[in-house]
């Protein structure tokens, strides 16, 4: 038996076939929530590059983390938000689009080359959500980030049925 | 005579209690203003820690100001925040619910508890709005302020019969 | 023959009444798009001041930069924003209103007079769009910027007949 073309083209099965597991989506912390919706639109909190808890890319890029780790700590943000989007839409086929990327990123000074470490989130979302990934965004660079993370990333996701 | 339960539950009834008083929003400057609605959205301005233009916290949080004064920062910008909201929905209980709270912060180089100090605008909202003030948020923090002003807030509410 | 009140009104003949030329707009990047609507807003990117990929002002506002260069970049990054607006809404007349501006400021340790800088968007926007321009903004100033740029503007624009 044959997978549906529509199995195929899932995000959730484009996320399988490159071996990526959603991480488990952050709960509510005390006093504000991961993602809301309005109209329809998901907006997503800032997503850290961790693990069930777990930091795994911490310092700055271009010093403590090589470009290569920047890069993988935008992709493991995104991967948190894309888990977040799940978590708010119950099936990420409801995603018509992926509108905005927000990424904040901490770099080393005089470290310009943050945009490609930005990429990891974009070619992310370009990967799992197809045509529906075709999404603007904004980057940052801040000197004091939340636990010394490396990146945080927002979404923002137009959703087809509100 | 006792108040009745909407007297009660009111936004504007729960900042009595608190002990609250809106500022003054501050009004259109030259060239931007304080707030916009689109669609049901009202979107503010980034607001100031201050009461009638008296910039009340000023300088870097961990250095110039304790963490207590970070928090009574943002919870004062974000009491600007809410003014603007009233001022904009006429009524607070117009507001269906608090969709996201931006805040840039001030702080010293290496001071990466900011969390704790937006924490002063989250609780803020939540003892105002109750339920309808669960929001997501994104923390940003910045090496230079206006008038070197420790924190920035923005708030995006959801009214009811936009 | 005197133009009509439209054509003299209009977003684009006020541009040509200034002088200003809409640059070309930088098309999309290998990974993210420089404009996205969803319902009736169009969001763009974060815009460099940069004419046909020659970037016109880098480095730090109130070092390497005058305020009224910081101004100059703040002007023709939300040049670049507009004619993002331009290719996505096809004519300026639809743009109902700016609602929010966001500017990304690279200045100097200490220079907190960016403000000044950024209300070279601000200005712009008001003289294209006239009453239409009436906009929110938040500002930011961050440590290191792509390219080392003095300036990233993002707007919204609601739409008319979305």
């Amino acid at each position: 038996m044959t997978p549906s073309a529509t199995e195929i083209e899932s995000p959730e099965s484009r996320l399988s076939a490159a071996g990526l597991v959603l991480p488990k989506p952050a709960g509510a912390v005390a006093n504000y929530v991961p993602w809301a919706i309005s109209g329809s639109m998901i907006y997503t909190s800032g997503q850290l590059p961790w693990i069930d808890g777990l930091l795994l890319f911490k310092g700055k890029i271009g010093s403590d983390l090589t470009p290569q780790q920047g890069y993988d700590a935008c992709k493991l943000s995104a991967l948190n938000a894309i888990a977040q989007l799940k978590h708010a839409a119950g099936d990420l086929r409801r995603i018509k689009r992926i509108i905005r990327l927000e990424g904040v990123l901490n770099v080393a000074p005089g470290y310009t080359d943050h945009p490609k470490a930005l990429n990891g989130a974009s070619d992310l979302i370009n990967d799992v959500f197809g045509a529906a990934g075709s999404h603007t965004r904004m980057i940052y660079t801040n000197p004091e980030m939340p636990l010394d993370c490396a990146s945080l990333v927002v979404l923002w996701a137009e959703i087809r049925d509100a």
